[in-house]
């Protein structure tokens, strides 16, 4: 048994892996952020979904499948409960019956949960609507915020279905509202099909950076992401990961599927990439549990969750 | 290929059952019920469901699955396409985001591209809160109806995290709009669990007739729809059956599972069991295809929505 | 390891029920009926089938689902491995590709490969068309058999799509080409959509017993079955089920489901009721592995099989 | 927010029914049972397994899929979080590379955890093996109990493989350790196949009453259950529910499937019908979520167990 | 609505993309190719295929899946709903009880539905054998053709099974018949295990130009398409892309699985890189729904439909 | 029929790739190596896994899916069946209830029933632990051996769970053993997370070349196995290949899935550069069917294990 001060995962040798209450990690869970560095929360929310539905089981399945992962970060030498204090606060419990009332709840609940106690978010979505409410809180905290955001879709619609606020439309608000430092927005893995020639426009009218998917194809995005490093500085750094941004071939188990994506190598390049920024908060958004029932997608999910916990500020290495 | 004056289902001797383009039982479409008797119509419709979301690709599925089903009803002898008009009129263009405007267009659709044309409707759901327009429009036509109501969960909620109208309230919201004779109710297959022991109470202080599943188990359903079919009378009648009313071991593509349900031979009973009614519309509700990636709920779901063709008014019967 | 004369399955005490080649039961195998009698044999073939194909995998599904059944029958006595030789004989070598040339390849190796050694095929299926081959080789060598005939579908079409021969007819050539006791064969388990009011009247025109699904609800088929074996008497007798006689929730892994179908204890009691008789060969058709990958359909299917074996004339029943 | 003393489980009005930490029923977690009535617990244990391996995962996805679980029983007017203190207290933490030391932990952790708090465990499993372990704890504190075992297999086998625990072989272990009253030792559902003809005869020899399945087809065990309840007195007793009593088409989510087995209703009959016995303790073991990835199986488990729980001594009836 | 000259997709904004009738990509219906300069058709055909069936449920499948295709390509800016008059015809009425009827229909069918009306079609299949009678109805029209084949099999066997028209033998029958360019032959993707030494010695002595695909690993297609482009220079050309010269992990629902195989980028990179050729008409084939439940395969074929639509003459491309 | 002097594969124009005993490669059937220079041998176990289980049932799977592989390696014009003499033995009867007596099970049957003939097994597996009495075994007759092992783990864990032989410790009993010869040892595909910072240190100590998986994305593993393969030398070699070593999607169906994995390719790589080498034996393990039910791992491992018997000593190359 550990005597270490921070939490600590329970250990496939105190409880086979298959046991256990399936929390993120199976690490200890409180109610709120008090004493915590970074935090996991799940929203189990999906109806801002456009196709299939789904990830409000995200949370749930993340969590069951994340009970392989162990403390150390072999490829990366990250320890990050060695020096982190991190818990599972649970669920944000939103209204599914109501997309705009469930927009405030999120809001709320991060500010008054989470931020107010200094402590960062991982969230576990749900689908990619959530993002608007978390980054309208952390704004309020930090200020505009850079943006890491990695999706087969820009996500900035500016209405679906005539509505203004659904899971293809955050980013387009976010710099209605100047949440964003659009200048250090970036947008890695988009491709597809879309309704017009100026898919992409929007977006790079704004300044932001796009790099489509088919950019990426057969390289190590290691150096891409140097520059976006440098580019980004000491700015505060939101990182938004949407699943479909990487291929289904890795992660069926999502809403809006996109062929030709991202390998896993890229998106763990990409994260990786991330340390020394001064990461504020993180998210992983629209794993669809129903789509997947042995749960790939969600293992994939549970592990970058981890590979994000170990870029944030703080975080111990533990080269040999 | 057939001389008939009706639409008839695409033969399996013209087009191999699994070819050809996934209309309901592959019959011809058009695009509102004007000439038909009776319309096939879906809702892709399911941000009203509490739990597993997924039955806003029933319609779809339910077509898909309907692929083996004749024109003929060897059992019962009814013969509906030689004497009714019938048609898939597809899909009730519902927004997906936001229930309250779909409930809307719910209603305004049956209105004006179905019961204007003195046609009526066959809906494949999509969730249950569906059934709460389809009576506001019905009652407008027909004033208010007797209802036959196949289902675990009575639906009778006040209200769901605190919202009037989601899949566990319609039949209050209906009663309480004036739209159900409500001693004309029939509730059939409640189980499971709820929040106080007054869970049925409501029902019954309204004048519904409740029959708990418990009180179905081993038997044939014949003797008390006879009774039910008495009482019902010339009444005009609506037809609204919720899948898990049915065994999950039969039906275990849906949302909100209950387990010790109605048989489907019961169901079959149930739905025979109103042939000389004045039935003017019907639903099927809550199939959810992520679920049940093979179908069998929405094969079993198809075979639903033709039974109920077969007992509308005017079919004809060709016993031997 | 036993030291009885017969061949008999291997043991769980000697292989876990995990291991082991996938044989019938994990029986011995032999090229062909020599020395036995009676024989297991698959047939790999569905390009008879009109709607979902698959069946042609149901040899290797049954097989390898059959690891856990055991030699004795512990509901009704019959030690089969005690009194009769019994083995895995494989499969026969039909041409996917050509069903009129699989039909002549089959009725052969019936012929050549079994029944010219006195042994008695139980055989695993493959599509219902296989039944008409085989009733050919059986009546070169005992004459007209009488029929059980468990199956949705009474399989007398007299064409599907042009053709003659297809899973659909085989009933109708077996007539025609006087293969059957016309006045003891019994079809049960009939229900469903047809294409005219006359779907059951030729059969009931030759002279068959057809006692559909609709008969058999909520109720044992003892007594059904002392009668049908009276007629039968003496006769010799082929058994042929087709899995999609038993309702989906119990066999979901079938090309043309219906629903409403038979129950399990039902097809028990039609098997077991054939006890006394001179069956002189079974099969258990239309098991469709992909559409059921963890194997329920084809556990239920070896178990069928085991329990048609137990009827055979010769075994031994053990009763305490 | 409930302010009843009493643990109560998360209302669907407070988090929506796919969100929250997945506890048994998302009820409050404790690690021992300490000032509880009853606790459920969980054991990831499946290596006395003989064919299919996956209940160490039962305890996880029963928890998750209990989720729609409600507090009061509409069926039974049973409110047993009106008078009973309930947890969750997590899972006993086996080694998963050692049957007999897990047997051992069992043992200790039911004595140290459980049963010195005078709480009564209601098990979910796991396999059938570790029934040994709770009744030996069990009886330590109670004595020999009265046992009514649900099962397709007696499980009196005297080795499996050579071993002489394994998940064939409990209920011998007891009776010859004295574990049991005999003569109060009800098997329920026995069925299928087995190694010779006394297959049942062991149970008879020792007092045991056997109920094979196939004499419960077609009917109601309310009255069996009423004969069996006036045998038990005022015994403690003990349930032991293996899931594969219940037929494969409810339940496919299991290891050592059998054919024919009793069906839900019947079931609930059985648990339902101890009501007013003095119940110490209760499982549900064999619940194999690999081969039920949608949790069919996992949801019908969930059900029982809080079916069990509204039996215990001391349960409040709410009837109107 | 739109108000263009073309057909359109119906929208994402017009009707929910989980809603709508399953034609391809939502587009209107119609029973011909008159008026239309492409078509997509479905050919419901796999009694050609020797190892696992189910391509005959692929064109249902393709069509469902392809609801989320928008009609802009937002990586190669081609809007092909811009310049072509496009819409779904359908399936061909093939016979799925004869092989070489079908053969027959088919011809007749492309010549007598498509090709007439100078209409180039997009074939969703079915198995590889239907690339024969399609290219004996194109070369009637347009003479012998170039063609790109992407497959891991040659497809080239003299016979299987002693049958001359399978599906592993059309380029061989169409070398015998002088529907190829040979020259203008490549066979992308190649590999596995083959019968002997000469498996590819036949299409070489040929003429065909064969690239394995472990010469593709790790590396762009672009540079070898811009060789294959000049030498098919203004041949018509016909495009033929078997789903199973993908590698399994993005396209697990086929019939002939071979591992390591193409990427999808890289089969993008072939698609596109036809842009200019002389393409009179395409196929994708070998499709099987009922190895890929959640459609991932499907998804990918859709996509790649749309890809090859892109590339067809007269498509008018939007770059910014 | 073949009538070479070797065992060959039953043809595909013998029996449908379909039918046929699900022997591996549908090779003949004996009952130990007698005669056999290599013989493919299943071990049914998997009590020694940690997380999900289920490799117990892989040997069947690997076997069934096995059945579309032909003689003749396409790729390297390897001609295994050309040269040596090759047949399936079937399966070690391992207890599975009691991990140490199976491991002696295992040493004994390969001295006895493989080593004593002088013929090389290539194990199906059933989980890691196994490789630890197959190298006890193996270096009995050979001497300590060199080894290559892929795996995303080093499974050199001292103990698990307190146990020090499990499937994340063989490596290190081998060590202790004398059973390698460390300098000779290579570990390709490790990565994932761990219990500290010295995870691969203990490897690196004993001599063992490790090579993590994230230094071989995007890239040939050629070069580097040209300088394994001149390490290597004449030493005896025994290939060990743990499933998860390669990328979850590939090879979904695992029990301790880590993401990020080798590609295919790479693994072929791998295997096809050991040619040349005294390969004495080599084995496939940890492939978990209940998680990959439509078998796409187990296609894999197939072929995988086919690879392997290519690079088998004597090996005929028939290149053109």
């Amino acid at each position: 048994m550990s005597n270490k001060p921070f939490n600590q995962p329970l250990s496939g040798n105190e409880m086979p892996r298959c046991g256990g209450i399936a929390t993120m990690m199976r690490l200890p869970m409180q109610v709120n952020g008090e004493g915590l560095d970074v935090a996991f929360v799940g929203i189990p929310f999906d109806i801002g979904t456009s196709n299939r539905p789904g990830s409000r089981l995200g949370p749930r399945q993340i969590r069951d499948e994340s009970r392989m992962l162990r403390p150390y970060n072999v490829n990366t030498f990250a320890a990050p409960f060695e020096s982190l204090q991190v818990a599972d606060i649970g669920d944000v419990p939103i209204n599914t019956f109501n997309l705009l009332k469930s927009i405030d709840i999120i809001e709320s609940f991060y500010q008054e949960n989470i931020l107010r106690y200094d402590c960062k978010p991982i969230t576990l979505g749900g689908d990619h609507t959530i993002v608007l409410p978390i980054l309208r809180a952390i704004t309020k905290k930090y200020g505009p915020v850079a943006v890491v955001h990695i999706d087969a879709h820009a996500d900035v619609n500016d209405e679906m279905f005539g509505e203004k606020i659904a899971h293809g439309t955050p980013f387009r608000r976010a710099v209605e509202e100047g949440l964003l430092l659009n200048d250090k927005v970036f947008q890695i893995g988009l491709r597809g099909t879309g309704y017009s020639a100026d898919e992409f426009k929007w977006s790079i009218d704004q300044g932001f950076t796009v790099i489509p998917a088919d950019q990426c194809w057969y390289q190590s995005l290691a150096p891409v992401m140097a520059k976006i490093r440098a580019k980004i500085g000491d700015s505060p750094l939101y990182l938004s990961f949407d699943i479909d941004g990487i291929d289904p071939a890795y992660a069926p188990g999502t809403g809006t599927v996109e062929i030709a994506g991202l390998t896993v190598p890229q998106s763990l390049e990409i994260i990786r990439g991330l340390k020394g920024c001064q990461l504020v908060g993180a998210d992983l958004v629209e794993v669809s549990p129903p789509y997947d029932p042995f749960g790939s997608t969600a293992v994939l999910a549970a592990n970058l969750a981890f590979e994000m916990l170990c870029v944030f500020p703080g975080v111990k290495y533990d080269e040999l």
